[in-house]
């Protein structure tokens, strides 16, 4: 974790924000696997690691905004848990650490929780665990736990969060140097003949060595038409494209989210790179044209354009490319939002509600097929990190549909599309820091991404 | 998953043991880390794979018992999720696979289920998210779910699953193929100088490449002394004991339980050889004591005495073996039970309560420390699977508080024991299976345990 004077002066900020009240920021606890002892990893909530970085399951923060005063609230260890657990630092220690003012047991806590009526504020839970716990300790039902949540805290944590500080930028970059060995473990590989899940457990392997956990689960796949891909046991052949999505997590919790796609064998096929280089232009343009203002809706309806104009002069659609794309006829080859907001969450702040962190007043979700997938649409700010990832899927049940309902006939060449029915799919994508004027793509470790340079990583490998 | 006849006979065994209304077993959903999306890996709920073998969240079973029918219930994969997730079998297709008759929407199901009043079966829920959904489709408040679940169904499924068919202990014994790889890769390596989770986590990676995960965290440590240690960091140091509680689990869910300990030298100390051959001779004593009609509650306490002889033997206990026993003294080095049922879950059924698994009429828990961590304690049959892991340990707080309080001083030699203050702890575990008269330990590959034969493994070991 930071320093303590960095979460003190987080909360500071969130009170400030907030202005009056109570504010219960609750943790995570534990989540069986197929019984109460037998637990999955712990991972902490990310709002509570952002204002205190405290990792023991069963914590909760409460910020008495009127009186400035900051608790610490938990269960003390017994004797019984040290027997079974090992020694535990006590809640004046945890405190410590996290420039906490003082400690409340749990029941103190919710002796106060009862006391604050409407001046409590308190996160919508999206966890089931959450649910019961807020319920009992609230007395509210859990289906009107969502309803009393509070939007100004919402608000507030999304605005502090969203801008990332130096030494928030710092964690991601440490995400990405070790996202970038296991990308260039796997494109260095002899990878025909593979299966899947191989490569998967061994950037595992190498990202826990190095005190990472993944930040999502990968999608590794030559099958890049299923966007989230994560049925394991495929066999890798040559003469397909690989996509690889996966990211790691620092102890911190900062996430990366990284993904290249490549040859199987050494080299593109003429039509693998005659598409890359759609995709990989619209990338470049994305990302050129992202800095402080510029609403992301627009980058991505940049992005959208650029992969139409490609498909054109492939052939594969027709017609006027702003309007092809204003109807949204680019969603059969490009269904999905080209990014989102990266942080202590691969997708930051989504537990918040996606529309809170990507929308707002200006920027209302689209419901056009494609579109109504964005994360985010409103203005970068300095401070943002997100991700850029346009691609291109040939996905066959999509294809299917559209084609018998002739669907943007005007824009699409159904014919032309046929031809690539088995191609799968493609995706690449960056992790970018908004800057002053612009903005500066992230991680000091080149991972190939020109036709040139995956060639000549492919070509050079020595399997 | 097993043939389809394989499930279609559990049930009907099910069913006739229930004798008569309607069956609910529910499977698992998914649970998020930070956000909806971000989900763990699923893991089935293990009557369901028992009775079903499938593994698609969102699952359930409704066995109708007066009409003779079965039906599979869930919900259908849209367009959306296929793009997505990639094509689903639906759900006509997965009950073929495990023969059930029919299939039900979630409403349909839901409807049947509030015709059926208290002519309806279920079993407590352990997951909030289970808690979430029961209570959402029986109308029935979640407070007050357990008291709800059926007591005769949860005795019906205990009975049924508690004895192990040869397709099922071939199973386990798959399982435990894989367990000795990963205990014997790591008893071949130079140990001094490494950390605690780069041999965890190179186990997991070995058991992945086998298709296997870990059925529960293992505990690997040189304070064994801490019984639940699952913090990591440690470095490995010359002259301390390793244990190393970690087993394997399958494809199919069905999982492995061993412990080893061993010098992270190449030899024992003298001191350490010693209480080693104590503990090594309790286990055996009591693995030789198994076999049907026998209470293992008795083989618990016979392991006690083993232990008890031996400390006194050593100058570290004193007076009455069998008083010392019976009044608890020797939970201060051995304070764990002996063992426990295994299968689809490490602790098998947990989630049903132990006492449901390991107790019954004849056999009630007790409150003795010590002895109150039995989960298993009720006569043996044939078919059983078993843990059989005697302990010794030295937990300094627990040391402190008994010795403060003169705690069974008749029988502790305080003084003596206090020379053991930084000896950590020693933990023997074999899984074993009682047959007709007897019982066998279960494992094709010997994972060396006494002390010639880890001193002669530790000893080739090229490192």
């Amino acid at each position: 974790m930071f320093e303590p004077a960095v979460y003190q002066k987080r909360r500071a900020e969130l009170m400030e924000r907030v202005g009056s009240g109570l504010i219960l920021l609750y943790g995570n606890g534990e989540l069986p696997i197929n019984f109460k002892a037998n637990t999955y990893p712990f991972r902490q909530d990310s709002t509570l690691l952002y204002y205190a970085g405290l990792k023991r399951p069963n914590l909760a923060l409460l910020l008495d905004v009127d009186a400035g005063k900051t608790y610490l609230c938990g269960q003390e260890h017994s004797l019984e848990d040290v027997i079974w657990m090992g020694p535990q630092a006590g809640l004046e220690e945890l405190a410590r650490c996290s420039a906490i003012d003082g400690v409340l047991s749990l029941s103190a806590m919710a002796n106060r929780l009862a006391k604050a009526g409407n001046r409590l504020h308190f996160l919508p839970p999206y966890r089931c665990e959450q649910e019961a716990r807020l319920s009992d300790w609230l007395g509210i039902p859990v289906e009107n736990l969502k309803a009393n949540s509070s939007q100004s805290l919402i608000l507030a944590v999304v605005a502090q969060r969203s801008r990332k500080d130096a030494r928030e930028v710092a964690e991601i970059e440490k995400a990405l140097k070790v996202t970038a060995s296991l990308h260039l473990s796997i494109m260095t590989q002899q990878l025909a003949g593979r299966k899947d899940y191989e490569l998967v457990e061994e950037a595992r392997f190498r990202a826990a060595l190095k005190g990472c956990s993944f930040a999502y689960a990968p999608i590794l796949t030559a099958e890049g038409q299923i966007l989230h891909k994560h049925r394991r046991g495929e066999l890798l052949r040559e003469g397909r494209l690989l996509l690889n999505d996966m990211g790691a997590e620092t102890e911190t919790g900062y996430a990366a989210d990284i993904t290249r796609t490549f040859p199987v064998s050494k080299t593109f096929t003429t039509q693998q790179r005659e598409l890359y280089e759609i995709v990989l232009q619209a990338q470049e343009k994305a990302i050129a044209a992202c800095k402080p203002g510029r609403p992301f809706r627009d980058v991505h309806l940049l992005a959208a354009t650029a992969l139409t104009e490609g498909l054109k002069a492939l052939g594969l659609m027709k017609g006027d490319v702003e309007e092809a794309v204003s109807v949204g006829a680019h969603a059969l080859f490009f269904p999905h939002g080209l990014g989102h907001m990266m942080g202590l969450d691969v997708h930051d702040m989504e537990n918040l509600g996606e529309d809170k962190v990507g929308y707002d007043e200006n920027f209302r979700r689209s419901e056009q097929f494609g579109l109504a997938y964005l994360r985010l649409a409103r203005p970068l700010q300095k401070g943002f990190v997100v991700t850029v990832e346009p691609g291109l899927y040939f996905i066959p049940s999509l294809m299917e549909k559209w084609a018998a309902e002739k669907k943007h006939e005007n824009f699409i060449c159904y014919e032309a599309v046929n031809q690539y029915l088995d191609f799968g799919g493609i995706r690449i994508e960056d992790n970018i820091l908004i800057t002053d004027s612009g903005c500066k793509v992230l991680g000091d470790v080149h991972i190939p991404k020109s036709v040139a340079d995956i060639e000549a990583l492919r070509g050079e490998s020595l399997f």
